[in-house]
């Protein structure tokens, strides 16, 4: 008997000895493994840094984009952006559970929104029927694996599955913000006004307390009076991210010092600085956009004797899934404007 | 009168608005403003990462080499290796300290090491004397510029001016794993030979102390020796740093679970999963090499549904060159290694 890796790396058909993310091709026969989990997917959600590339390459034609996301797919055997490394995530029905899969909870027929990337997971699509270019979902008939160690989360039946799909997407960032910030904290996220912007400042507010301020950096107006109006910050900055300077004059004409807890959700290369800047020296940088650069955190900091942590953001943490459902279910003005967008 | 930035933006050529390290031509005219230094420079430390791109791109032709250094300093005002983005650091001599300079113990005649990177301080080479291959020091005739917020160490009068160049290079390595590891944790750091290595392997022996378990990973034989000699790990695990599933494999053999902490300092690209692998899901990676990509460390530990931390090397934190000198004065085998090296 084939002996299995709880990573998944049996199905790597090359480079041999690598786990399935860092493969540039695995194998995606839909026949489930002792210890994996076959899923009848429904809709994949592109990461946002894939789907944009995709879009650009394509000059926004639908047509086009289908066929280079199916070519990726036969490619690659999984839905991983060559350019930008990333996947996404997908929402399904389970078709079938592997003999000695590890948890006993799940079973054929359940609803599940998949928490590990698409850029590891097996996935066969037989057709794309849309692909919705304001929302990076993509409706398809396929089949995807769960490996061992791939988790996942149930889809309440109370809520719409894209809803769910399109917060659990992000769900890693506000749970990272429930772990960082303190009550009385001060703290900055830039690109407040996105998905995970928006998520990330209603934590924020809900840790910091009424001691704590929360200021969003945003960069067009409509975002400086969609965040007034959802009361998610108490002060908004309009400014360029990229430009460190301006960012830091900005928040500290509001702030009086630098803050304790930079968020970066921003989807915007060049932003390193601007977050190391309005941060104290004892402080947080935490960066969630996959558009950091490691060396330009790394040298940026030590350029100007900057003190702060800076931490790579992590999709998951334990709970994430919870907090983030959880979150979106009490907060009637962020589930208005996600069921807007993504239902 | 000119408004002076602490940050040296006055001295950004290209593009405007951006800070000294983003720029790509900076002004490196030796005329001393009220807040900065003029340095006459001895000795340049470039960047391993950036030491290596040159070496190889030059094939390791020393006159090449010169005259890749020069025409780098030339074209952007300061020794920024265009492709990787790193810098380095100097020693040299204060020629001349402005009148706003904010700090009071340094005046002309002292001799310094700078602690901020190569990549924003503005230099003028006149001659290049000779170019170690072996250790990435280049000897010149030339200036520098030191700006308000440019960290610096004088170099004390009793150890050589090499020796200090080149424990101060990382300095930022032993005093990170000086502020993460705690009393009978266990620790894993990879590329634990290297001149960042046996520092942080030192320095992790101290802090973890007798109950706690140092193991050192590399990739050749002489190395393990190395190591063994000098008595700066536990345990020390050969294996290609780039395979996860070997270093998991091989580190749990010696420690029997995955460890507390992992600190990397290897120059090789893909050992972010031997790192999140071999390292426990409440537990932290420190990613100090310059070689860390950020995408495939946060995807990465999402992948594998792991809740470690990751944290961005900083070069700078406080207080790093004294402990970095210290751990050299107090160790006479790193001292000796160093000296044989580098003087």
């Amino acid at each position: 008997m084939e002996k299995l890796c709880r990573f998944g790396t049996n199905r790597v058909i090359e480079p041999k000895g690598v786990l399935p993310q860092a493969a540039t091709k695995i194998d995606n026969t839909m026949i489930v493994k002792d210890n994996e989990i076959l899923i009848d997917v429904i809709t994949l959600n592109i990461d946002s840094a894939s789907f944009t590339q995709i879009k650009q390459a394509c000059n926004k034609d639908v047509n086009k984009m289908e066929e280079m996301i199916l070519d990726i797919v036969n490619t690659r055997g999984k839905m991983q952006n060559p350019v930008t490394g990333s996947g996404g995530m997908l929402i399904g029905v389970v078709k079938e559970v592997g003999s000695a899969y590890p948890v006993s909870t799940v079973q054929a027929g359940d609803k599940i929104a998949t928490l590990v990337s698409l850029s590891l997971t097996p996935l066969k699509i037989d057709k794309i029927h849309s692909i919705n270019i304001t929302n990076d979902q993509v409706h398809i008939s396929g089949q995807a694996i769960l490996f061992e160690t791939g988790i996942f989360a149930k889809v309440p039946e109370d809520m719409d599955e894209h809803l769910v799909l399109a917060a659990l997407d992000v769900a890693g960032a506000p749970a990272q913000v429930d772990k960082l910030v303190k009550e009385g904290d001060s703290v900055v996220i830039i690109g407040a006004a996105g998905k995970s912007g928006v998520l990330c400042a209603y934590q924020a507010m809900k840790n910091a307390g009424p001691n704590g301020t929360v200021i969003g950096v945003v960069n067009e107006e409509w975002q400086v009076q969609l965040l007034q109006d959802l009361r998610l910050c108490h002060s908004v900055v309009l400014a360029d991210a990229t430009n460190a300077l301006e960012v830091y004059d900005k928040v500290l004409a509001v702030n009086g010092e630098q803050v304790d807890v930079t968020i970066n959700v921003v989807n915007v290369q060049n932003t390193e600085m601007s977050c190391i800047l309005v941060t104290k020296d004892t402080g947080i940088v935490y960066f969630f956009s996959m558009a950091t650069s490691f060396t330009k955190a790394a040298l940026g900091a030590e350029g100007v004797g900057s003190d702060v942590t800076m931490i790579i953001g992590n999709g998951y943490t334990k709970g994430h899934a919870e907090l983030t459902l959880n979150l979106v279910n009490n907060a009637p003005k962020i589930k208005a404007l996600f069921e807007q967008k993504y239902t």
